[in-house]
């Protein structure tokens, strides 16, 4: 048979999925598992936004335009304006979710070699979008006990090198659920209108902060052409589904270039510009709710996690992660067990081994993501279950 | 200001189109413009596609399965099976438009550097993606006077080097309109034996075949495990908007290697997976009208593009595309000044000029290719305008 290429062998695995096939073996055994490994949430997408879908009268569901719909990126415009943020409708590429818009980011900016600087641990595929286009990632650890606050401007200056091009980062972060300060974000736009770096800034969280306030990337004026903004509705209105994002950029040849990317893909999706335009006339207060009700479970599941013997877990500010410390020596085969091994009154839980949001190797080996995306009586469960199986765990290591 | 990538600069704009600021401007003066540059019918979607959207009961719009919802991939296995190809689900990747299932047989099968051979004129984002993935193109030209055939077998071991990984196809042809025979196909099969190659074929137009019969490289089986199909509903149920595409391969390898790349992307939109199920219910029968409406307007087309004087447009057998040469040095100025400078009775066209289908520099200079995506009176005020246009264009060239 012939080979695949190098770059498909070298492609990470999703390490929020590989676990899949333990947990499909745990269900077909009738234990009840609750998923905590993935970012899906279990909030009801708004209404509005399928209904919106259902009255559409098209006839032929044709392209959309390949940067999105005008009369969509009119009102995607309005939404940053509200939020303070100077952007028109020609500084929006609308992509297939926001996944898309981390590949045409990279691709724009970024020539196959050239480097960019990523505090980690961060969302895992954004090592696999750069071993798609050939980008080295430096990552800059950051600490569990500063609940993963940015790494030193020190860090940022060693790690530097002739060919980096850029900084990613994502805030609210996933996986750690920090939120950069207005401080933080001065240092990097101090440091990328230094070194003329590109200032990528992943957005997708920023309705999901329950302490202080959200800054966005595109408010550091000094590196105004430099920042690209990487979003998506996806969390914004529980509608992981719909594969609608957003790149946005005030560099006129940043756009054109990804325009060139979405022109070669044809077009996003077009219903669901459709159900993401009635969305975004949704009420402001649309996100309390939502918010209130992720605050409730956040503050009910980093509790328990920290009373459980030898669990840290820092207080996340944001998104809908946690990153927290266990007593074993290797996250990875503890969450293979608790799936393969273990129940506790036919239940068990599903996490994401942390190691895989790292890109440095042997860095999160004792860490797991916990993704809030049940309701609060589920994670309580949830949280007894992982007590029992760390009492039962036989490599358990208290430190 | 940063510059962007030198592979951003070195990425192609799409040939399609680049002529779309003329025609707005046309649009903005009052002139009625007959759009057929583009491949974007004005056939209905299935009634049933659309339904079963606004049927679905979803309270919160989910991921998808990475590779697509199991349900619709054995679906989609069914549809292959009733036309004698043995495809399992788990041989399908369900990707976001037939332009992913592109991308990620590129990326799957062959590395930076690597060379895929592909006929010209070709399907413009073929050199799109290959621009994007560091993929070399090796175009073998086909000949407008023998119809667009598949080039000798000769000339196939002349451009074979040794990074040469794949060809590609697309079968019936964007933009020739061409069905491969059974022998073009053996002798495809015997090359990629010989040489140990992937065969990509796209088959986005299957069912539009007006004269004999398809036959899917999928069923070439002394290559079975190197064929890699591309396909999409977009052309097949006039859902171009949907985004939902496949990738197909024996090869389990490719298979997984594709599907870590979808799983970096996380999944192909939802609603349309529901809605393409329930397209792919629809009796066989359904394909038979509208294959009826597309013969007759290739017969129409192809006639009065031969009636006017220096013009030659060989017969097309499938898809809905026709190449013709005109009368003109060079058909990307004729179709600016049609946009530009010419109308008719206050109508003009908008054809996509050859020269963007072809990878070689200087070839396809008179060509330009129809999409006859409009219904039969419209075409026939198209040729008429296109008629009238040529006797007034300065720079004819009557051969």
């Amino acid at each position: 048979m012939l080979s695949v290429s190098q770059r498909a062998l070298q492609m990470p695995a999703s390490p929020i999925r590989k676990l899949v096939p333990f947990a499909e073996q745990a269900a077909r055994k009738g234990i009840h598992i609750h998923y905590l490994n993935i970012g899906q949430p279990d909030i009801k997408t708004p209404p509005a936004f399928l209904q919106a879908i259902k009255n559409a009268q098209l006839d032929v569901l044709a392209y959309s335009h390949s940067a999105g719909n005008y009369p969509f990126r009119e009102k995607l415009a309005q939404y940053y304006q509200r939020l303070g943020l100077k952007v028109s409708p020609d500084e929006i590429i609308v992509t297939t979710g926001g996944s898309e818009a981390i590949l045409f980011a990279m691709m724009t900016c970024l020539d196959a070699g050239d480097e960019v600087l990523i505090p980690e641990p961060c969302y895992a595929n954004y090592l696999g979008f750069a071993a798609e286009t050939g980008i080295q990632v430096k990552s800059i650890p950051s600490d569990i006990e500063s609940g993963f606050a940015l790494p030193d401007r020190e860090a940022f200056e060693q790690a530097i090198g002739p060919r980096t091009r850029a900084v990613l980062i994502c805030n609210p972060n996933n996986p750690t659920g920090h939120v950069y300060t207005l401080e933080e974000l001065r240092v990097l736009e101090d440091f990328c209108r230094k070194h003329q770096l590109f200032l990528f800034s992943d957005e997708a969280y920023r309705e999901f902060c329950y302490e202080g306030t959200h800054y966005s990337a595109l408010s550091l004026s000094s590196i105004r052409d430099q920042v690209v903004l990487l979003d998506t509705i996806s969390k914004r209105y529980s509608a992981c589904g719909a594969r609608i994002g957003a790149l946005i950029s005030h560099h006129p040849e940043v756009v054109a270039s990804a325009l060139k990317y979405a022109q070669a893909r044809l077009s996003p999706p077009t219903l669901e510009q459709i159900g993401a335009a009635a969305a975004l006339d949704l009420p402001p207060d649309y996100f309390q709710a939502t918010r209130q009700e992720y605050k409730q479970r956040r503050d009910t599941l980093v509790k328990l996690l920290n009373e459980i013997p030898g669990v840290f877990c820092p207080m996340p500010q944001g998104a809908f992660y946690a990153m927290a410390r266990l007593p074993v020596k290797d996250a990875d085969s503890f969450c293979q067990w608790m799936l393969e091994s273990f129940s506790y009154e036919g239940e068990t839980v599903m996490m994401a081994p942390g190691a895989g949001f790292y890109a440095t190797p042997g860095l999160g080996l004792q860490e797991v993501r916990i993704a809030y995306v049940l309701e609060e009586t589920a994670l309580i469960r949830a949280m007894h279950c992982l007590k029992i199986a760390l009492e039962q765990y036989p490599d358990r290591c208290m430190p």
